[in-house]
């Protein structure tokens, strides 16, 4: 078993998902609703406090309209 | 809400995640190991029937060495 490094995925997550909602002009609120989800829940998530599973990534992703490969993607232009 | 669709990155995940173990020439229990998961673990994630967090995701897309969106995408050409 390799020495655990400290796991990033969850952080990039979070950040990949406030930037595709927020560029939809979404809430957390609409976010949430639109994928079946509760808002505070879909708040943990954004501040990267939750390790989601693939269900509700997959959730998200289709509510979002985008490929939920796109969310776990680590080379992002930012938002100008 | 949207009425709900059947969810399949699951599936995906699961048939990803097999092909590029056995393209490395990995067991189910040396990518385990690798991973810092149980075998058993592993063997139903690669049969679709769990579903998997992204801390585990990120483990196992590590034992790989590939980037975790790259389990996640459904454009794979097939191996040969």
């Amino acid at each position: 078993m390799r020495p655990m490094k400290k796991l990033q995925l969850q952080k990039l997550f979070a950040a990949n998902l406030l930037r595709e909602r927020k560029a939809r002009g979404l809430s957390q609120d609409e976010l949430a609703h639109e994928a079946g989800l509760h808002r505070t829940y879909v708040g943990s998530v954004e501040r990267g406090e939750r390790n989601i599973s693939i269900g509700n990534i997959e959730r998200l992703a289709r509510a979002l309209g985008i490929d939920p490969a796109e969310l776990l993607r680590g080379n992002h232009k930012p938002v100008r």
